[in-house]
């Protein structure tokens, strides 16, 4: 009755695909470089009083839009007992409205391609990036609001049939957004079905996007999330040594390929991770408490922007953006400036011959259910640098004094370019030294890829940060 | 290096041993009987006004503790484009604190026995039902505070080394306390560890707890949860036919057995149901805004207990309640009583030579997030018998008209009897009619025992209704 091995085996086919089929790498390359130069983009930092239709309203000092739609930024009291700051105030981003995040796939000369937009966002590094076939709010695609309608609307909001090969709710940056969450999906349209390209579209494969995120900020977020969606499915005594999927892997790969597939072998089956993440939840308490944004402690409003009192963390900034060519577009807005650039990565392992993650369980303000599963180090903040004791960050050595060899990917990715103004931080996967020890502390476990993936499938688990690394894991 | 199949086994082998062990199903319903007449109880309604230790918030109405402890009855506002009514007022339990419920398990001459507890609560019917070996609270398990510590507490709070065999986060009733979710666990003691059974206490097997739970009011709410989340596992090409579970199993159990155990063959794929439930929750929202319970429109304060206006859902009285033989207990509390009986059924059918449960995607005010997975039919508030159209209930004529020979499971079982007062509900599975249509309503979908034991590892996805089925299921 079910065709789940059908459909696994075409995301899988298409993972496999790096050389050229409809394009190439190197083409795609070229593709959004000139996309880029062509567009011209005005984008600079104004004092937040400064922005047009924006406003502080006046009893909270809360940053909203005129219209009342959108987002606005305001505050809140976090207090927990998880980590070594126990009570902290901080602006955060509060956005309702749950996002679409769409690719549209199509089987060419029997292989799945995605359709990919070459998208300029104000906060782009590079900036333009590849985005997802659509980036869409519901009223956008529910039409409750008038105004321009997303190019390929009708492939998600059930106008014209397709199939949905994903659709997951996602979380955002939990200690940017409050509680916000994202759909995430991939939905199929008939190969013989002519899908006519608009100029700021390409097709690639799963193989090809997954050496594109390989370079530095080419791949945006949004894409990134949904990619890392993919079920590929187990294949019981099917995976690792031999067969086609075999042969196209390198050694490395392999290793990532065994530990995608393979459901049966593991260090923790996963009742007992879920009994690791129930105790946790259970241990650690996590109270946020919404305040007006002129009243958060540790942050003043300076110089047209408001910043943290030591200058950490990040600040609220308003852009003023104009981008175009034949059409302008002209705004202004507020968005996130993060203070240094972060890192996130994973320290990978194999134990019984199937690499695991080391995955860390992490308490974010804005999470929707206290902790999610997140990369073995994450930090947006810079603060590891400082190596104060308020922050020490476990296996940040293992991390930045990896060897050349050991790592199996490394590179600078943009935070979603409508929110966050030019951040990047340098994602890594590290396989670990020999004698890295297989203990660890109380919030960390060690996990397979097809452990993620299951996860992956259920909502609130796995955070953004492991879900842009699971997405540059290629095999 | 994962032992899960053997874990999955021990479950198994317990849920088939039917007969006489420790003890067998005759004498543990002699046993408990025994218990509830040796047992002194005074519970009597009282006036909310006339209770000790409880009063009403002067600023709300609330109805709270003097200690700031224990609960609260709170107002709620609901808002919800979800069903035919968009928008309801209504009192709800607030219970900040998470509760513990575990049973310990323990091979006896090598089969897995749990260890339940004979309990009275001052709204149970039955006056004594089988408990789990535990019930506490997160500051019981903590020793936050002074007092009495519950028996067997060190096996569930890291003192006693036990192997952790289920430890999940399950919701509570949506309709009637707000985002209330206990920790259900399962800890295994090694057989050879002596262990005291002290007088109220008696060691079950899974196939006798089983078979206690087709009687009505014997076994409670909080058992039947636990029990619930137990993992059995997949064996893929064992199930079914043959082999020493189909041995044990009768005609209609073998369906159930390979619709638990087989993950191959169902109507639907896992994805497809997460795409399901995500195009869901998408699709509705759940607005809930705290009031003061004095404001809340449609409910009265009427002789001494908060009803609706019509004599509707619930009311919320006050009980003064007394218990005990050598030491007498003596409080008095809040406590919900419903005003008629409910019902919560599942519909299954054959699709493919495989058990298939109808799941109801269902919205309830307090629902940690948006829509948990219910019974086809669940009405706690006896809706479905005024036949209005407002409370058009789908499929409860299936449910009423059903043909004895279709019923499979048909037992009454009580709500947790520490908040709700005498409130049972017709537990039932019912095997549709040939005819009955495989399409259904857009938040229905059909599903085996495989996928919903995989939705309840997984928090909040399956409703307490659904779960108090499921532990019901026997092979």
């Amino acid at each position: 009755m079910s065709t789940t091995r059908q459909i696994e085996n075409d995301f899988f086919k298409s993972a496999l695909a790096k050389g050229a089929t409809v394009s190439s790498v190197p083409l795609i390359l070229e593709w959004i470089k000139s996309k880029s130069s062509a567009m011209k983009t005005r984008i600079e930092p104004i004092p937040l009083e400064r922005m047009r239709s924006w406003r502080f309203d006046e009893a909270s000092g809360d940053i909203v839009h005129e219209s009342g739609r959108f987002f606005s930024i305001e505050g809140i009291r976090v207090e927990t007992d998880w980590g070594l700051v126990s009570r902290w105030e901080q602006p955060i981003i509060n956005q309702p409205e749950i996002g679409y995040l769409g690719i549209i796939a199509k089987k060419i000369d029997g292989i799945l391609h995605f359709l990919m937009q070459a998208k300029i966002e104000p906060g782009n590094i590079n900036r333009v990036q590849l985005a997802p076939t659509i980036q869409a709010t519901k009223s956008n695609c529910t039409r409750v609001h008038q105004g321009k309608v997303p190019l390929f609307l009708e492939y998600f909001n059930g106008e014209r049939p397709v199939t949905i090969r994903v659709n997951q709710l996602q979380s955002e940056q939990g200690a940017r957004f409050l509680r916000k969450r994202n759909c995430n999906m991939i939905v199929e349209v008939p190969e013989k079905e002519p899908l006519p390209v608009p100029d700021d579209f390409i097709w690639a494969t799963l193989g090809q996007l997954k050496e594109l995120i390989r370079h530095d900020n080419v791949v945006n977020m949004d894409t990134r999330t949904v990619l890392s969606g993919i079920p590929f499915g187990s294949y019981v005594g099917h995976a690792g040594e031999s067969g086609p999927a075999a042969e196209h892997a390198g050694d490395h790969d392999r290793h990532f390929l065994r530990s995608l597939l393979d459901p049966e072998n593991h260090l923790h089956d996963l009742d007992r991770i879920i009994s690791w993440i129930t105790g946790l939840k259970m241990r650690y308490h996590l109270r946020v408490t919404r305040l007006p944004l002129r009243e958060i402690k540790g942050w003043e409003y300076n110089g047209g922007s408001i910043r943290h009192q030591d200058g950490k963390y990040f600040s609220v900034i308003g852009v003023d953006v104009e981008i175009g060519n034949r059409e302008v577009q002209q705004w202004t807005q507020p968005m996130i400036q993060p203070m240094q650039e972060g890192i996130m990565a994973f320290i990978v392992k194999p134990i019984g011959g199937v690499y695991h993650f080391l995955v860390q369980a992490k308490l974010e303000a804005g999470n929707f259910d206290v902790l999610e599963l997140a990369p073995t180090v994450q930090c947006l903040t810079g603060n590891y640098r400082t190596g104060k004791n308020e922050y020490a960050v476990p296996f940040i050595d293992a991390v930045l004094g990896a060897k050349k060899e050991r790592i199996g990917y490394s590179a600078l990715q943009s935070e979603e370019g409508g929110r966050f103004y030019q951040e990047q931080n340098r994602n890594m996967i590290i396989e670990a030294e020999p004698g890295f020890p297989i203990a660890v502390p109380d919030n960390y476990c060690w996990m397979t890829l097809n452990q993620l993936s299951t996860f992956i499938k259920f909502n609130n688990y796995l955070n953004i940060a492991a879900r842009s690394l699971i997405a540059a894991v290629s095999f």
